[in-house]
């Protein structure tokens, strides 16, 4: 079996093909141009192969359901030449297999999932968040993504302040102090005037991050009661989940039983960002298994 | 075919009887004492009948994954006499049908869902709030109750807090100023010496409260995107859900698409608080059609 993957991102897309066991036969990187350069020359990388399916897991916003004359078009995206784009349609123009669209954390979450129940872990249900630019969130639950009326966006959730951080305005255009806008990286040069990856993880901006992150694992552990929180993007590491872990501890303060907190709350078991290659494999297969 | 429905509460106890077309048949009340004495009168009650299935919705917590021993059971609820108590096993012994298990909440959500669905509402998701001593919610995604380690406890996330309600403490013992810890019923007088009913809709408590609840309708809006989410017990009316949509209009700021709110923030379909035993019967018949 052969299976596609394209992750598609604000300045690079990542083609890959695969096989039955979500192992990568070949991968490349096309430059994010106009839609028409970009997914011409993904069509024309996938055409050496015979795909028997194909996933897709792209920036956004995008329309995902079904029922929408939109379904498979980026939508509202900030990004240049990308707004409205039927991204599925031109794909299917060329590439007649069964083909699987969702968004890029929804991709990853589906690959963390996938990854966590081939190794026999006893998962039913796991979120994926994503910090880094921006904040962005992917929920499986019983095998399948949440999102009827459209996919979740996680990362713009308002938040209770750290009482250090009250004059912090947040970053968000659309909701100042969510979130997004409360710890995405560029939140560290607006706070401290340096890059996030200049602040040693000792400086207290590390701290009132995990506040808020902590509070964002609550909301997900109280309203979905998942097994696992899967925290991924260029803000995360180690130092910051153990601090994560530490206040996540404090504010739940024992109301409802969660797994031992190392292992449900944890960095990506895939690494190098590649969970979005593993879900749209899984993705992809899944269609041909109905 | 004859359903059951027991919706187990800290006061009393509604068992009732109805048909496929969850038509109540025979309904009564059992005040809420020792588990021995309230279960026992229960099963007396649908002893008279020739139950093809049962559904259940008590309070809590209480153990819904069945993996677990405690299966069935109420755990730690703070109700005196109740905490361990092995409430579906109890049943069982004496009533031989399939039977259904969830929370209050998770029943009353199931019940707005299965209303929603019979008379032809485009609904895949729906979560279900109630406002009153305390704060739960249930949630339904694609026809199933969510949950995969336990049920949900919503009404425990935190919250960005209101400038005019800045030292209100709040009143959940385990969070201070939680969900529920600023906007159950007993907040009112926690904050005016009033009682809830005392207070009238004009006061700007209501416009605190109104802030909070959209806050939890912004989250499970960005965390899950229902279809529809609907607020009942005591503290709900229709004067303070028109502030909530309003509050919960300027916060999404447009972010993400909604239904119309008046249709997508709502009191329950069913009247009285009937809609766990709507649920119940639904849950119940879904036992016999797998």
């Amino acid at each position: 079996m052969l299976l596609g993957s394209i992750e598609a991102g604000g300045t690079k897309f990542i083609c890959a093909v695969g096989n039955e066991d979500y192992r990568i036969k070949d991968k490349v990187q096309i430059p994010t141009t106009t839609p028409e350069e970009t997914l011409t020359a993904v069509v024309d990388y996938f055409k050496q192969f015979k795909l028997d399916a194909l996933g897709i897991a792209s920036f956004g916003p995008i329309e995902i359901r079904k029922t929408s004359p939109k379904y498979g078009y980026i939508t509202t995206t900030p990004k240049k030449g990308w707004a409205n784009t039927d991204f599925l349609g031109f794909i299917k123009k060329s590439i007649n297999v069964p083909i699987s669209w969702t968004t890029d954390v929804n991709g990853s979450a589906f690959g963390e999932y996938t990854m966590s129940t081939l190794f026999n872990e006893k998962i039913e249900s796991l979120v994926y968040y994503t910090i880094g630019t921006g904040v962005g969130a992917g929920a499986v639950i019983d095998g399948h993504l949440v999102g009827s009326a459209g996919h979740p966006e996680m990362g713009h959730v308002l938040l209770k302040r750290h009482p250090d951080d009250l004059n912090f305005k947040g970053i968000c255009p659309y909701h100042h102090d969510c979130l997004e806008g409360l710890v995405a990286g560029p939140t560290f040069e607006a706070r401290t005037g340096k890059k996030g990856q200049d602040v040693p993880l000792t400086d207290k901006t590390w701290d009132i991050l995990a506040y808020y992150i902590a509070q964002a694992a609550i909301q997900v552990t109280l309203i979905l009661r998942p097994n696992k929180i899967v925290f991924g993007g260029g803000v995360t590491n180690k130092v910051l989940l153990e601090k994560v872990r530490s206040e996540f501890k404090n504010i739940l303060n024992d109301y409802v039983k969660v797994p031992p907190l190392d292992q449900y709350i944890t960095m990506p078991q895939v690494a190098n960002n590649g969970s979005a290659n593993i879900g749209n494999f899984a993705l992809a297969e899944n269609l041909l298994l109905k």
